[in-house]
């Protein structure tokens, strides 16, 4: 079944082993627990403060720590079991990547945030970041699902992780530009970077795989899974690294409305675009979630209730018209063969997410921020910048980001072309016989494979 | 397919948009952050009683909101996917009648017990309201699954959860009855205001879709996935609006221990009444959540762990028993087709919850109580009324329930029978080709429809 | 279909009925809220000591309970549902035996650690170890997976609980060893017992039932649900009782890195060890989470983050290489059938980590854990024993568990095999339609049983 090409035995392990074995040595090196983590640094600091355990971070991020956790694993693994042949690929190989992805991100956004005296510390929002960084990582990985091997795969965690800490140092700590929950820095970032992979590499021939570039019934409920998950956490995600206090809830809230809002827009469009007025599965899956995204930089701000409906329809109205209309015009047009959508879930509400958040950063004043201020815009509150300029340092962040996301994932995606990475022919894509060991049933959706190139495999299983 | 009357290209945006356009204008209108929430008050707050960003209510009830947000998508969303042909229905019409009553029932709930100068104010409780509110809405879901459009349900939704506003403020409000974990304002109410509703819908022909209201071997799995979160987050829900401390505690642990009773009767029902001795996965589904619903009234007060198994066992008792022999009568004799059984999982169980209710309140007395009356009973604790008295407003506030549930149900389902709404003909029950595009396989449970008005159809795919 | 033998119609009633009778007796006599979860003694505690209702301990331990609450009835459940023929029996059964342990094990556990003046006083933490208790029985109802009847299974909680308690108590109590996250006193207890229990039940003829011992495609979905829950919440596992503030943090991000190493390191070896070099979704769902077991000992010392993913790599292997290479010798040499390989996830881990733990105490020192030795290790810290003989108590521990789980499990298997207790013929292992009601349907995975002893069968269904 699988050609020599594509056989990963050895490729497979060594690639794993050479992450994790440099990994390993740089945590060993540079990685030490943090003064909430370990023990004598938390007893020193609980005697010289007077503290109490309880005050420890861990009880004040942990809970939204673990709802990320979920999005991440649960969320997007089981968003994209859509697909009718590649689940085993889609939950697992989402699983080995954010893997590694968290340990790889420990290390660069702890270089870039948190490296004193040679050492990186490490804690609960280290782990929180981790998290979110992996995600921008599988968003791109959404844009090439079934179409990559897990070396590709685990090569394109590699670079992006770390040009994703690079764009994030350059957003937050140089611009000081604020997108707690990643409009920017997660969502814009890692599917225009995604989608550059894609681009780049395009595969003319895909249509010999069109066979399995659907879902099944049930194939289509495993998806829900991840969908309801990811909508039920996101308002953990977007606050997960506020400011504590009614920072934290402001942006909870903020995101529940501005889904509930976007899942409204959705059944509607859905039903509208559609000649029957029948609803698409792929649209509530997706498109009902760009509630969240379109929030991303704005819910820990005086949004209003009422202002976070109105960024949830709009940013559903415009996912839905993007899967029904542009998605197809991405692949003829510009070569973009995008499987997952993630141009309509990430990359729009992601761009209209930072034009949002520039928007009502530049709106802000003392009157209604109040004290409140120096936790949203602190360069407002101690004066180093008015409302406007920080508007300004919003929007810019966004070009910062779309540059980076462009070119880092048109220079990564060359790299990929590589042979000898293992990339599935253009007959074998979205298609887990080639990288799994799949129990030869006929029944539950799966069926043998019709290959182009061998035309007799589908008589003999 | 599907034919001119069930069209909903027109119908389903028009009613979303119009209720979501509504909603936005009165949350406009009427909605403010509240002081845990608001940048500019929460800091006036800290500063005025000195205290801490983590003494914001967030800490306190978010993990619980957490869960209850996830009973009310995943739980009951996936519950209702047992039937092999409405997987899509079952779980995307609920999340997007969830999504509306969250909203809605903000507004509601807001005009009954926030209202100040004009403004409601939100902040986690209101959002732990509106998803208990959205769950009664989901019950009613349950007795008219698959019977019903979208249009139908987001109408039903509109209207009860409007009426759960009211029986609500005058059941806590007005009667100053205790009902955390809903017994009776969401479990009975849900329940009889949706088999009111089926009632007055009911379907003599429908065993023309009954070869659909079935499940087959994965989609009684799935179904699984929503009884289990349903039973581990239920003492989540019975605890997330109780008071601080113990109370929250207490009924933590008395659901946990119900619910567990519950499950080992459900199994010895389940087997003893199969002539086979073979157990039924629709009891195990559902029966073994009826702990939960029992309790929902005693769970904080001063039950008792063994009191509380002894709750469980009878629930799972009375509701496999419900299932077995009540259900068959209820569609028979009094016209009422209760699809996913709802009579037997949260109207019994409500009813015997709110009994339990009464008669623990009845008991209650300062030894067992202490200084924590006032948390539990505080209109006991300031004298103004006996254990005895609070046991009949408590029984009093089910007969309130039952009347509201019953007259709002039938009111509503009339209005539901209008024949522009979209419902299902007998025919096409329980079938999602109805109003979903569905991928044309003929694996993964799902066939195409034998329909009897259309003969030919079935021989044509 | 089943036989008289197998039929469960009076005796699953009779033991679900007399256990939970015999558990609400003894809860009545001796079971009490303790001082947190009781209305009385909590505001008489407020009072005393100036303390707020949010010191309640419910809030420091709530949200990771509810995580190893997942765990236990998702995670464990849906990981067994890998079985083609048996998911009901395993999400089901699961359900079942652990809704009795965790009732059974509050009453020993309680006897053995909070009796005091002739009662029993539980509250949140006896919550945490009733749900830790259960998951020992869950792991040895993986060893003998689809070979029993749930008669069997909740004897077998019935002895294995005690024995857990009694087993505990020796190591905590007397011994004085630290085990926060189970590696032995859950793991390696649960593993050796079951894998003798598996080992007295011997079947010869088991290969009778070969066919249906394999998955389907999406039972291998569904069991990668419990895998990433099992996953996600491992750190909430291993943190759930260690003390406040530092211990927690640190015990969780251990576990993280653990886990996220032994996952590279799984893939890795899963690719190598197939002649096609393809991955096996058996080792993905299973060697993935063996960084969970192996630092249960040790994740709440300091065992650095480096030292975490070293121990999570060398467990990913060992249990890859068990699944690969040791299975099949454990079934052809010692006759211990192993359904789920609970040797490979749970055994081998088990002992690498109390192995692990026994080093890393062995190696603490006061400038490493300053005033936080206290907590990890207060007989250290008091000076009643010294580093290395902590250490050596920890081996101590290890060699007992394994002591108490193998003569248990064989004595416990023994009585397993009275014939009344309805087990399954050889022929019809692995099969739900021996004990469930199972839908008609060809379709989603499940067949008719091919049943040698009544070879008409298949032809007429």
């Amino acid at each position: 079944m699988s050609s020599h090409a594509t056989r990963l035995r050895l490729k497979l392990p060594a690639i794993c082993c050479l992450l994790q074995l440099v990994t390993i040595i740089l945590f060993a090196v540079f990685v030490r627990y943090d003064q909430e983590t370990s023990a004598r640094l938390w007893h020193e600091e609980l005697t010289r403060h007077n503290k109490s355990n309880r005050d420890n971070e861990f009880y004040f991020r942990y809970p939204s720590f673990q709802d990320v956790h979920t999005m991440i694993f649960i969320g997007f693994g089981f968003l994209m079991t859509f697909l009718k042949r590649y689940g085993f690929g889609s939950v697992a190989f989402n699983f080995l990547i954010a893997a590694f992805a968290i340990q790889w991100s420990t290390l660069i956004q702890g270089f870039f945030h948190s490296f004193h005296n040679g050492k990186i510390h490490i804690g609960i929002e280290s782990m929180i970041n981790a998290d979110f960084c992996s995600g921008a990582v599988l968003i791109s990985f959404g844009a090439v699902l079934g179409k990559t091997s897990p070396v590709q795969l685990l090569l394109m965690a590699l670079f992006e992780v770390t040009l994703f800490g690079i764009n994030e140092y350059i957003l937050l700590s140089l611009i000081g530009a604020k997108d707690a929950g990643g409009s920017m820095t997660i969502h814009t970032f890692g599917a225009y970077f995604g989608l550059m992979v894609s681009r780049v590499l395009y595969r003319p021939q895909l249509d010999k795989s069109k066979q399995r570039e659907g879902s099944v019934y049930h194939s289509d409920l495993f998806a829900m899974i991840g969908t309801i998950y990811l909508w039920l956490f996101w308002p953990s995600f977007n606050s997960a690294i506020t400011a504590h206090g009614d920072d934290q809830l402001r942006t909870v809230m903020n995101t529940y409305f501005s889904l509930a809002a976007s899942t409204l827009a959705t059944f509607a469009i859905s039903a509208l675009v559609n000649e029957e007025g029948k609803l698409d599965m792929v649209h509530i899956q997706n498109a009902a979630l760009a509630g969240g995204v379109v929030v991303g930089t704005s819910a820990e701000m005086m949004l209003t209730p009422f202002g976070a409906m109105i960024a949830g329809c709009l940013a559903g109205l415009v996912s839905t018209l993007g899967f029904r209309f542009l998605t197809p015009i991405l692949d003829s047009r510009l070569k973009i063969q995008d499987t997952c959508g993630v141009h309509n879930l990430h990359g729009m509400p992601g761009v209209l997410g930072a034009l949002l958040g520039a928007l009502v950063a530049g709106l802000a004043t003392q009157d209604v921020y109040g004290d409140g201020m120096a936790d949203v815009f602190p360069l407002i509150a101690d004066g180093s910048r008015t409302a406007t300029y920080q508007g300004a340092c919003q929007f810019f962040a966004l070009l910062i980001t779309l540059g980076v996301a462009v070119v880092g994932g048109s220079l990564v995606g060359a790299g990929l072309k590589i042979k000898a990475l293992g990339a599935p022919p253009d007959t074998q894509c979205f298609e887990d016989q080639l990288y799994w060991e799949v129990p030869e049933d006929h029944h539950d959706g799966y069926l043998p494979a019709a290959n182009p190139e061998d035309p007799e495999r589908s008589a003999s299983i």
